[in-house]
């Protein structure tokens, strides 16, 4: 269980700006005088100013930002039976901070609301994690818990079909993706642990057009963008927007 | 022009293993005692034996690898004929090596045989690219040209469609992507740079179904994995081989 006092870092005015919009509890914001002048902030968050190389001493990028927060981690339910009627990411041990960051991006780009991290996932609240979503990190909602007992919980709400992502699955383009669903991806080198295989009631995979034999797999991030993709454009009736509608 | 003599480094036992098996000219090895015993090499091949530490001084990696190979750069010819009988990845000023090495990784596995890159696009022999390819860059050529006069030129021949990814094109899962094709991914952060904008023919975008306007693009290499499913989804009687097929 996680500390429910328990704080993460948040660096670059776009996010920082982003944060102050949403329901994030912030308790510190550090900055350059610039960026604090002129501005107003709710009352409650403490305001430290500092230079350049004071920056450069809290900052864990290579190339500091104007401003960092630091913020209190929500309490997140998990309601089972939001989870039954969508589409819902599951991950298997992903370890690498950016690849995590970069499917919490995608989860927010395809409307994902939830995703399911085993215990050993990269922590989302890592500050390399934070950077690489760009912001999604806020709409985005990561529960981490045994992926077992959680695949058998939901099982005995409402039976919906469990894809995983194997290198001899069927194709996605022949496979009828349905939703609700969970997909299931793999961890980075061993892919899905074979603990889980037993739940998995339906394997796909991405098509390879490679001329040798060397090409082995892609990147776990790049594979999840693919097959979030393909569930979205089989959805019927799906509600497209474009980027700019707003 | 990059000087014909020059030298790019590989590391990792599965990537020399691969060069080794290549066409590729290698002019060193440089490895521990244990990795280079029992093993024959062809002649002309320095090899060089070092312990732990000497790996550590060389490598580019933080987790040094066994060993490490001084490759030639290989010369390239950029057939014109050839590209207009494909599917192209033309890439602006792609500037980060991991989204290089991951776009080099995907048109392995999509079967993509050029890349055509802008002059300002990060080096393909950039150590964390060659890395980041997992050895699809012993498979896929890329070309450093000016792309506008690329484009110019390649029109002279043959007139195929130029597909430009962009925020407020037409739906991927709408447009008919039509093969052969040169589909230009851009920089980033700024995308397609104006200069190019007038080369493309047909505009698309990837379409979000986001809840709140926050979420304002992916990342590069994920979108371009997106569109290159989509193309290959779409090619009539594609010759689709499972990854195991072998």
């Amino acid at each position: 269980m996680r500390d429910e006092s328990s704080l993460f870092v948040a660096e670059g005015n776009k996010l920082v700006l982003e944060l102050l919009e949403s329901d994030f509890q912030i308790k510190h914001i550090v900055a350059l005088p610039c960026w604090l002048s002129g501005k107003q902030f709710p009352i409650g968050i403490e305001l430290i100013e500092t230079d350049l190389p004071g920056m450069k001493k809290i900052s864990s990028l290579t190339t500091p930002t104007e401003v960092l927060a630091v913020v209190e981690m929500p309490k997140l339910n998990l309601d089972f039976s939001d989870i039954s009627q969508q589409l819902a990411l599951v991950l298997d041990d992903i370890r690498d901070p950016g690849n995590l960051g970069t499917i919490i991006r995608l989860a927010d780009w395809f409307g994902i609301e939830n995703i399911i991290c085993s215990i050993e996932t990269v922590d989302v609240f890592n500050p390399k994690v934070v950077q690489a979503t760009m912001g999604a990190i806020l709409r985005v909602k990561l529960h981490y818990m045994d992926l077992a007992a959680f695949i058998e919980d939901i099982s005995k709400q409402n039976k919906i079909p469990v894809y995983g992502t194997y290198m001899d699955g069927t194709s996605i383009y022949k496979e009828k993706l349905t939703q609700p669903a969970l997909l299931v991806m793999g961890n980075e080198g061993k892919g899905i642990s074979p603990e889980l295989k037993k739940y998995i009631s339906k394997t796909i995979s991405i098509p390879t057009y490679a001329k040798s034999s060397g090409s082995e797999s892609l990147n776990v991030a790049v594979a999840t963008g693919i097959v979030l993709s393909e569930f979205k454009r089989q959805e019927p009736n799906s509600a497209i927007r474009q980027p700019n509608d707003n």
